[in-house]
C-alpha cells in the first residue's frame, strides 16, 4: 500500500517553503518561492497552489490534505486569518479561498504551534503523552500537545507562555505589561537588559562585540560575551536562566507534561540551557509533578515548519 | 426509558458522604457515615461498598458505575491511592478492591480534580470548552477540562497551579520554596502575612477578633477586619488579590480557556472577587487572550464532592 503524504507549507513574511510530508514526518519532496507580499493575499493563495502542484506532479498517490503554518494570529475552527503583520493580512479566509484552489482539505494554525505539533508527532516528543514544546527565541512561546493534539484554547492563544507574570515589576514587555516571563528572558528583553546594565557600566565585551554602541548590543553579543565570562553578560543570562526555571516551574505544576521540548533561537545558542532548566525545575516542583517528567531540545531542525505544518493533517 | 445514574463518593478523613447522581447531574439520593480511618483501608473499602448497595436499593436501574473523589495522589489508569495523609494510605490499590468488592466499573481521582469535572459537567462551567476550575481555599489548587475530560498529566497532578512561581520571593510555601502563588494567595498564606504584619504593628482589628493572640489570626479574622475596613488587614487582602490576578493572567496565557470557575472558602468569603480577578485580568492579557473569556463562580455547593465525583463516569 502507497503511503500517505500531506503538503505541509510554512509560509513566512519573506518566503514560502512547501513540502510532501509522509505520515511517518519524512520529507519526501520540497518546494520553495520567495513570498509575494505584495501581489496581496489572493496572489500568496496562487503561490501555494503551485508550490502543492508541483510536489502533487513528483510524489506518487493523492496528498490527504494541505497544512500550513502561518506567523500571525488563526481562528483554527474557521481557518481565518485575523492578523498576520508581516504579510499586512487582517481576516483572510486563507482555508476557505485554499480549499478552492486546491480542493484538498486544509488546516492552518500558527507556525509556532504547528512546529509543537510536528515535534510531538515526529520530533523529540514521538510517544509522549502530555507535551509542552517551548520556544525560546525572540519572544518565548509554544504549544500544548495533550495525546497527540494540539490545544488551541478559546482563540487560539493557548501555548502563549512568555506572557505568564513570573514577577510583579522590570522592564515592558512587548505586551505592554510588567513582569512577563518573555521580558526576562526573551531575546528581545536579554538585548534590553545588557543595554540598561551597560548604560550604567561601560567595560564589558558585549559593547566591545558591537563595535562600541549600546543600541547595537543583540542577544548575540550577549550571548558571545557570556561565552567569554563577560561578567555583565553573565549576570543577564543568569537572570535569563532563573526565569526559564520559572515558567518552566509553572507549566509543570499546571499541565504536569510528561515531556517538555526546548527549542527557538535562544536555546540553539546555549544548548546547555535544556539540562540547566531540568536541573533548575526538578529541584523546586512537588515530588509528584516530576516523577515522569523529561526534557529534550527539539528534534526538528531546519524542516520544523513544513513538517510541523503537515502534521495538522496527521494530528488525532 | 430509564435515566442512567452513577454513584459518587466523596472520602473524606472525617466522613464518606455517597450520592445517586443522574447523568444530568442530579441527586437522586444521598447516603453517609463517619470514616473508619482507624479500621484501615480494608474498612473503607468495605463503607464504601456498603453505601453503595444502600443506593442501590433505593434508586431504580444498575449504576453505570462508581466515582470516587480522595483527596490525596492518586494514580488515576491504575486507581492506585499513592497517598492520603488524611486517611494514612500508602499505595494502596483503591480501585482494584472497589471493583472485587461491588463488581462496578470504577473510577477514582484526586477531590478537587472531580470538583473540578462536576463544574464543567453539571455546574457553572456546563458548555463550555476549555474550562480551568481553581479552588482558593486553604491553600490553591485547580483542575483543567478541556472539551469534557480532564487533563491528569503524567502523574495526575496537572491543576496544582497553587505552585506556579508568580515571585522571586517572599514567605516559604507549604512546598517549601518562595514564591509560589499559593504563598501570597491561600487561606493560610493570608494568615501568616497578618500574622508576620503584626509582630511589627499591633494596631489591628485583625488582633481584636483573635483575643490578642497573634497566632490565633487566621484568614477569617483577616477576612472580618478587612471587612470593616481595618488598615493591615485590607493590604493583607490587597496582596492576595494581585496574586490572584496574576495567577489568573498565567492560566489565560498558557491555557486560553473560554471560561474559569472559581471557588473554594476564600472565594466564598470574598464573593467580589471574581469580578476583581475578571477586571484585573481582562487589564493586561494579550487581547487576543480575552476575545472568549467568562470568570464564574462554582455553582455546585454542598454537593460539588458527591456529584463530582459520580461526573468521572459521565465524562467523555
Amino acid at each position: 500500500m502507497e503511503k500517505q503524504w500531506a503538503v505541509g507549507v510554512d509560509l513566512g513574511g519573506t518566503k514560502i517553503e512547501a513540502a510532501a510530508i509522509s505520515e511517518e514526518g519524512e520529507v519526501l519532496e520540497k518546494a520553495r518561492t520567495p513570498t509575494n507580499v505584495e501581489g496581496g493575499a489572493e496572489a500568496i493563495v496562487q503561490q501555494i497552489s503551485d508550490l502543492s502542484k508541483e510536489l502533487m506532479d513528483k510524489v506518487d498517490g493523492r496528498p490527504i490534505g494541505l497544512g500550513v503554518g502561518v506567523a500571525g494570529q488563526i481562528d483554527p475552527k474557521s481557518g481565518t486569518v485575523l492578523s498576520a503583520p508581516n504579510l499586512h493580512w487582517d481576516h483572510f479566509p486563507f482555508k476557505e479561498k485554499l480549499e478552492e484552489s486546491l480542493s484538498l482539505l486544509t488546516k492552518i494554525t500558527n507556525d509556532v504551534k504547528a512546529a509543537a505539533l510536528g515535534e510531538a508527532l515526529f520530533g523529540a516528543a514521538k510517544g509522549a503523552d502530555t507535551v509542552v514544546c517551548v520556544f525560546i527565541g525572540t519572544g518565548i512561546g509554544g504549544g500544548i500537545v495533550e495525546k497527540g493534539h494540539l490545544i488551541d484554547g478559546a482563540s487560539n492563544v493557548a501555548g502563549e507562555v512568555g506572557h505568564m507574570r513570573i514577577r510583579e515589576s522590570g522592564i515592558p514587555c512587548s505586551c505592554g505589561h510588567l513582569g512577563c516571563w518573555e521580558s526576562y528572558g526573551g531575546g528581545w528583553a536579554i538585548a534590553a537588559h545588557a543595554q540598561e546594565a551597560l548604560t550604567l557600566k561601560k567595560e564589558s565585551l558585549m559593547l566591545h562585540l558591537a563595535d562600541g554602541v549600546v543600541e547595537r548590543v543583540t542577544a548575540r553579543e550577549v550571548i558571545e560575551a557570556f561565552r567569554q565570562n563577560d561578567a555583565l553578560a553573565s549576570e543577564v543570562i543568569r537572570m535569563a536562566e532563573r526565569s526559564y526555571i520559572d515558567g518552566f516551574i509553572n507549566l509543570t505544576h499546571t499541565l504536569n507534561p510528561d515531556l517538555f521540548v526546548i527549542g527557538g533561537g535562544i536555546a540553539d545558542a546555549l544548548p546547555e540551557l535544556v539540562s540547566i532548566i531540568e536541573q533548575g525545575v526538578k529541584e523546586k516542583v512537588l515530588p509528584a509533578a516530576k516523577a515522569n517528567l523529561s526534557f529534550k531540545k527539539t528534534a526538528l531542525t531546519k524542516d520544523s515548519g513544513v513538517v510541523g505544518a503537515a502534521s495538522l493533517l496527521f494530528s488525532k
